[in-house]
């Protein structure tokens, strides 16, 4: 597999430790050359004509600036900063460009699972709530100021983004996998009990009711979750495995 | 998409309605003739040349039985009876048939859900705990004979299989993804509680802990999930869609 990566940073260095020698060669562009075993294209953007692929590895902002440039180039594209389809005006840009492609465009799980009961629920899917909850620190607030757990917002994933922007890729895989924004609701609670965030995910529909608790440990990067770069590895490696579940 | 289903029953019925005019074509193999609307190739097995892609959606037996058939085809292969390799005999063969074979095997996520997540957690999945909970009736049992849920079986896949094959798919796709069969234990409780089966799942790792709680509703064949069969179509729409979530 031969991979452009947008972005060099902590992302990129997961996949490239993890796929090892399945990537026959890579390229990466960032604003600046970062130490990875990886050819920097420089800092002018554009897609090497070799690349089986491009994986986006490093903002919201960098798949709405270059999105369409991948699209262009009719590669396969793997994007990690789903939040960018928050963006109504972008996301319609990106479909009709999308239309006009050979690309596909993969999404993997992120931070959350059970992606695929969403799937799997289309046509038949109700509701899903997405309930983060996170210690007091995290809001900066004093753990004894606090006694019992408290809802700090319930709304829309739009109003969720504007509120809470650190979920913004959990809320929007969430809700580009309900094909509805609509059918996603998200709530934030502050809870003294715990000492980490855990996200809870209530998905209702006629064939059944499903309950996930994820309780993500830290990670080198304490602000993603270690599991959003590792989804992200397993979408890749489906690319190329010839036995493939899920 | 051109289909050909092993299998003319409910869940072939089940993908040619949800997947509608996204089926060009379509043939099916079973022992007898069956209304549905789609050609049958009559009994005696071959994979029409003209077919893109093969869906299993019989049975365990006619995995093992034409699974090989299906691999010299060189056509992709979906399989919704997992429950197949679990006979390591049959896996044996079957994997060695795929190294020399262009066929790429699918295993939908099935009644279960979160098989994302053991897949994202290669290389640091510690274990993959699958409790079944069953009204006593399930087992013939009498409601009134027993007052608190109560732990039937507690053990590996494989001697799972051996004493609640029902469950056989369920547990042999989590192995699957799992990619070590010892990694998943089964529990099997009879719960007075509960009127319908709930699976838990329990997923345990450095990177993060994940349970998951999956009640599946009543589906027209109480046998299977209506889940399972939709997996199955969520599957094959990710081969034809353009934007792929998860």
């Amino acid at each position: 597999m031969k991979v452009f990566f947008i972005g060099g940073g902590n992302i990129t260095r997961i996949v490239l430790e993890k796929l090892g020698n399945r990537i026959e060669r890579c390229w990466y562009y960032d604003l600046e050359e970062k130490q990875i075993p990886c050819q920097f294209i420089g800092n002018s953007f554009h897609v090497p004509v070799e690349a089986d692929v491009v994986v986006e590895a490093a903002s919201v902002e960098a798949v709405k600036t270059y999105g369409i440039d991948v699209l262009k180039s009719g590669k396969d594209f793997y994007v990690i900063s789903s939040g960018a389809f928050a963006d109504e005006e972008f996301t319609r840009k990106f479909a009709e460009a999308l239309k006009h492609s050979p690309s596909r465009v993969f999404v993997p799980s992120g931070a959350v699972g059970g992606i695929d009961i969403i799937c799997a629920l289309e046509g038949y899917l109700e509701s899903v709530k997405l309930r983060t909850r996170k210690p007091p620190t995290a809001f900066g607030m004093d753990s004894n100021s606090i006694s019992e757990p408290c809802v700090l917002f319930s709304g829309s994933v739009y109003e969720a983004i504007r509120n809470f922007p650190q979920n913004i890729n959990v809320a929007v895989t969430l809700a580009l996998a309900a094909k509805d924004f609509n059918k996603v609701r998200v709530e934030v609670l502050v809870d003294p009990s715990i000492s980490q965030n855990i996200h809870e995910l209530e998905i209702s529909s006629p064939v059944g009711n499903y309950k996930l608790v994820l309780q993500n440990k830290p990670s080198p990067n304490p602000k993603t979750s270690y599991l959003a770069p590792l989804s992200l590895v397993a979408a890749l490696k489906k690319r190329i495995e010839k036995f493939i579940v899920g």
